[in-house]
């Protein structure tokens, strides 16, 4: 293998050059994204309308388009030194594999126990929680991945954690589960019977596996039932994306230290949260006329809101309990089909990441199941890391991608965000190992159903 | 938390700081550790009698006792760069919990996909198989860290890896067998009937769930009668040690750098490759007079084989197909109650460590799996890590030192080796959290009737 000695395999900022502030890309897009909707009213939500669900200072941050640099407090930028910096690895033996001439980067965020970057917002999030004198947050997870990022975020600060964990995961992943009992979380399977949705579900529909969106509603009404207590969200927010530019910041710190510029830079996309934080600061340069960069945001085939949905206003959740967000949806009632990146199987998109996308300022693609896990486990056998099968979908586009300069003889250099590791995930792969792995993809008729149901409000038929 | 601002959170040595050379520690050893002998002759192994079942390079790194530096060839040194150096990371938060004036510092091993410090020695055995022109290697696993280790070295080096998985591991933990296949190892329940051993033991034991000591014999028997085939060993032997020997020189160096020297050196002890690898640098100052540590391995109250076992000639398997090795043992057919450490469940311990112990230049201690459990899970609220059940042995070790340095007012500076991660390991961490686990410890009738058992040797009782 052929290592450029100027440059280490692994990048590694130093502690004093980590990010002292996260970069809130809003500052600088001409146009804002479009604010929630209070659903009550149809009209923009207001601090009052939020407080009583989010922390003040996440209010705050939800509602701030203004301030470019929000400094990361002291407290914060000390839990990040326990897993942060984040390396940025030259894909050397990737590159050897392909034959491509292209330069490959990525950024690796799963070193640490959550697996993945959730844990860039969460320990913000229970930060912010624990200097307004709260008691607890409340949240709902899928297969586990936020609920372990929170998890160990409020054990570390102190503070109460109930996570709502839907039914079928709590009791097939039992893995995830166990790993927040051991940060001190409360795992109750949903919907359950503590909270008035959980039992009118749990009447309606008994021995319900659960929904995402079920967990949803029963965290919320938790949060607001109880005092001291506030719900928190691990994507699609302003906030939770303006917490993970710390992602793009380091990235391009690393770049600029080695006076790298990429050509390319590529994210897998499910509510944005780490494409998002990614290429934050590198939007930020494009959007100020500086840098031009090719960013591509690569989703499942099986939920393409980017590629396949409407720009339009929808709901946040399937239960229809949190505000209106303008993004591209597939409807609010759309469920994928079966897809192994949980991480990637939501409806809508980021505010932000869906007005860049409408204004051209990134790309989008959408790809199959099967071809993921063949990139994840070439990648694998080379790379050495495990990828998430969310991870892997930047995988099958950086490849993609190499192999064009392979074909072109182009040198472009090309970064990507690897958000963390499979080790949770092995069901999937062994589904892909015996060939049982399905590559549906949604119909223009089925689409256009789900589509039918998008709220009527005003402007918008 | 108050940080020291002079020394970072995490010591990262720059890649051109890592080793260039494996510390032989037998070097300077007075007393050289006892040979392995023959069991058909009863005489010291010779390089013709390993040959057939090991590469020749590794006999002859086995074999040296007397070359204080081996060099790490280049290969290995740039697969070493995909996930070293590992971190040295102050343990500021549990230092704070537990309010005491000792430094504590951990060595970091987990962060790669096998989940600990095995790949530092599977990349070697893998390279000197490929140097030699085999076309694959042989092993068994239980649990499956060393199966997960060796095919990612496998998988680098394009060689064929055939593992002999444990069967009720490979019924009941189907995740890291399914990691193994990631990577292209093949993997096959044992007993199985692929082999002659396999099958005389499925028909004398039908619906056998297997042992480690059958998945050895298995093993070995698949290499010897395979040309271009050899079997490899993760832990217990000579050339194990000396490539873990990377662990101590990272540490020492990278203590070094910031002009620290530790009082305490702790490690987990199974086989004892962790241990002897970390602690090696550190006891060649001892052994050459230039300086004084105290060492502490520490192993599970259910399997005691330095605190209460025999320092004799015993066979290093169960199945009774190897070498004998003289050291601290319980007996070859000593079965240790269920503990969860797998990695720590071996009857014997490695020849130079029984030696070094035997000289009093090391202690050990045994933990009940309870405590070692309270342990992990304090350690992982405060540092963030969820730690593998082994690296709690040491973690439980740590922490009481820590506690007698807050008793006594002493600022003792601590180190110890965090093996892995237990991401794989939450049926155990189930156990623990639902007060399932079992602290059971072998009587001295059962050590007793187990030590009788030990071969007749010229010069054994």
């Amino acid at each position: 293998m052929k290592f450029d000695n100027n440059i280490p395999y692994k990048i590694y900022l130093t502690e004093n050059e980590m990010p002292k502030s996260w970069y809130n890309v809003r500052a600088d897009m001409k146009t804002k994204p479009a604010p929630l909707l209070n659903p009550a009213t149809g009209k923009p939500c207001t601090f009052e309308d939020l407080q009583p669900v989010f922390c003040d200072e996440l209010v705050r941050q939800e509602l701030n388009n203004d301030d470019r640099e929000i400094p990361i407090p002291q407290e914060i930028r000390d839990f990040y030194k326990m897993y942060r910096p984040s390396p940025l690895v030259r894909a050397y033996c990737l590159e050897e594999k392909l034959g491509t001439p292209a330069k490959i980067y990525y950024k690796f965020e799963g070193n640490n126990t959550s697996g993945s970057h959730k844990l860039n917002s969460a320990i913000a999030q229970a930060y912010y929680a624990k200097m307004q004198g709260l008691k607890g947050v409340t949240t709902e997870t899928g297969a586990g991945q936020w609920g372990t990022a929170l998890s160990m975020a409020c054990s570390y600060f102190g503070l109460d954690c109930k996570v709502f964990m839907v039914k079928c995961s709590y009791e097939q992943k039992p893995f995830r589960r166990e790993v927040m009992r051991t940060y001190g979380a409360a795992v109750t399977p949903s919907p359950s019977e503590t909270t008035n949705v959980g039992r009118a579900i749990l009447k309606e529909h008994p021995g319900t596996s659960g929904s995402l969106g079920c967990a949803i509603s029963e965290a919320v009404e938790e949060a607001v039932s109880h005092p001291g207590y506030r719900y928190v969200l691990g994507s699609v927010l302003n906030q939770v994306l303006l917490h993970q530019s710390v992602i793009g910041l380091e990235t391009k710190a690393a770049l600029d230290k080695y006076g790298i510029t990429p050509d390319i830079i590529i994210g897998c996309a499910g509510g944005g949260s780490n494409l998002g934080g990614l290429i934050s600061p590198f939007m930020g340069e494009k959007l100020r006329g500086e840098k031009n960069y090719q960013i591509i945001a690569v989703e499942p085939a099986s939920c393409p809101s980017l590629t396949r949905g409407v720009f339009a206003y929808d709901f946040c959740d399937t239960g229809h309990v949190c505000p209106l967000a303008k993004m591209y949806t597939l409807g609010s009632d759309f469920i994928p089909s079966p897809n192994h990146a949980g991480g990637l199987r939501y409806h809508g998109m980021s505010a932000i990441l869906s007005e860049l996308y409408d204004e051209g300022l990134m790309e989008a693609r959408s790809v199959e199941q099967t071809k993921v896990f063949e990139a994840a486990e070439e990648f694998a056998r080379v790379e050495g890391i495990l990828p998430a099968p969310e991870s892997s979908h930047a995988i099958r586009a950086a490849i993609d991608e190499a192999l064009k300069c392979k074909e072109t003889g182009e040198k472009k250099t090309i970064v990507f965000g690897l958000t963390g590791t499979g080790y949770f995930d092995m069901v999937a792969y062994q589904k892909f190992h015996d060939g049982e792995m399905s590559d549906y993809v949604p119909t223009d008729a089925e689409l256009q159903e789900s589509f039918k149901k998008l709220p009527k409000i005003a402007g918008q038929k």
